[in-house]
């Protein structure tokens, strides 16, 4: 399989966008822009043996690929609007190839995203997305903004990710359930886009809680106290046999579960309860913006270190 | 030198944009587009061992990676606005990484583009970024618009980088000229900006001027004629002791030279002599959009076949 040939299948899957001018298939692609927005602009690579086990299923791995870009513009308060996709692969393996763009184009055409160029090249297998969204100018959810008295509310449930990449290495079976949410995280886009004009600060759980909310507070100047007993656990982690400390530690520094973690004033509550019901979503209070630094954890009041801390990929997990 | 070390030291060698609302730091950038202009999104690969030898000189490599790129946008004729960096590394080397980010940001300067996001992490070592620039909207030049009856030019020399590839691949000397044209390929930034209303359709000469010429005659349903006599060769490949049937190889089939291959009415030959002089840069004319399909390819008159075929990643140089 050529180069183009290549290209040629990938292209023949792509969904049309009337704000696409030109899409796949010149030396770039020509957008418009709507007015009176900007555009949030992420990228992010997977790489084989470091974001995934080497032979995780390619449909598992089309759509991760494309959900962490994703969890990106829904941390702003973007819509999904445009991708670039960079393919390194050792092999042109087509069966690989069509199960890797049935992940990758079953998320996009669940949020009107349109694929419009990139390159295939032959290297170690790794995927390079970036993504191109559009918000409302002046109206994105930054790291920046968040006030001392917030709440602090996440989406969703965490740990989960965590919980099924602790089964994987333990070399035992991943519970169904655990493995959908490491594998297929979905971004909350319409979360992100609701809350413009109802949470101050915004960030994607990537990294694990810990590390994510203290880049919000790094950013805010400010400090976050967090309960861990109100940290959300899905029916299917509470179920898992292992200590609590351990469910915790997933809890709080597990990476991977693309949950949203935001700030907001105590008087957006029932507005986030109704939304919650709405989106058929949980969204919980788990703490405070506080002044000073850090994030600090309280279990039944009292101070609490999780046994271990977030991913960071140049420092090992 | 931990994920966040690196992506400091990146940050603080950014230059400032007014559009750049929002740089590296939050989970997106967000960018101000201005009225009236389309954007021109690409993405490029570097992927060490495929695209550039190992041990290439990490300068030479920054400078490369972000060339690729702005190269795209010169044959789109838009400018360079924001781009984004993936930047996969075997192991954190900040002596490596200081280098590559003096050849990414020299470059970067000199288009005043503002590197704004991406990801740094563990891998092969691989450089994926993706850039977007701005055209005044309907403007852009692009590969389907040739005419018959347009003349084909080229920009600059072709086959330098061939050239040195094939001494460096013979385990030889190097000509540093041809060298320097291999590792620092010049985007024609101006040129494109200059080439919207002169020329009809454009393309950018990375897998060589038969395969890219090649898109432009598909794309615009022509052939395309080519007196090989005419190709522009620059003094340091003239002096090489080849014969000239390989010298002329390098020049119709060798990739990498990163030069503008366009198609221009006849009529617009005076003002593209004139700005040959204004940008001091030799603009060449090497044949004729004809009626047909495909580039064929002359000598002295009569069809020319050139020994090798222009690079596609996956069926080898």
């Amino acid at each position: 399989m050529a180069e183009f040939d290549l290209i040629e299948r990938i292209r023949a899957r792509v969904a049309a966008r009337a704000d696409v001018r030109l899409g796949i298939g010149d030396d770039a692609a020509l957008l418009a822009p709507p007015p009176g927005h900007e555009l949030a602009f992420a990228a992010d690579t997977l790489n084989a043996g470091i974001h995934f086990p080497p032979h995780t299923d390619p449909v598992a791995i089309g759509w991760k690929a494309l959900a962490v870009n994703l969890s990106d513009l829904a941390a702003m308060g973007a819509r999904p609007a445009w991708c670039s996709l960079s393919l390194s692969l050792p092999e042109a393996d087509a069966g690989w190839l069509d199960g890797f763009l049935d992940g990758f184009f079953e998320l996009a055409g669940l949020h009107e995203l349109a694929l419009v160029g990139g390159d295939t090249t032959r290297g170690p297998l790794s995927l390079a997305v970036s993504v191109i969204g559009l918000v409302e100018a002046g109206s994105a959810l930054q790291r920046a903004h968040a006030r001392a008295g917030d709440e602090v509310w996440v989406s969703g449930h965490l740990g989960d990710a965590a919980a099924a990449l602790a089964q994987w290495q333990a070399g035992g079976p991943v519970m169904p359930e655990l493995r959908t949410r490491l594998e297929r995280p979905q971004p909350r886009i319409a979360l992100g886009r609701a809350l413009r004009g109802l949470a101050h600060a915004c960030i994607d759980l990537s990294d694990g809680l810990v590390a994510d909310l203290g880049h919000i507070c790094r950013a805010s100047g400010l400090g976050a106290r967090i309960e861990v007993e109100a940290l959300p656990c899905s029916p299917a982690l509470a179920e898992l046999a292992v200590d609590a400390g351990q469910r915790l530690a997933w809890q709080v520094a597990g990476g991977d579960d693309y949950e949203l973690c935001f700030s907001a004033p105590p008087q957006s509550r029932p507005a986030l309860e109704a939304l919650s019901r709405d989106l058929g979503l949980a969204l919980s209070c788990i703490g405070a913006m506080v002044p000073g630094s850090g994030v600090q954890l309280l279990r039944e009041g009292r101070p609490w270190q999780a046994p271990r801390r977030g991913f960071e990929h140049f420092t090992g997990a």
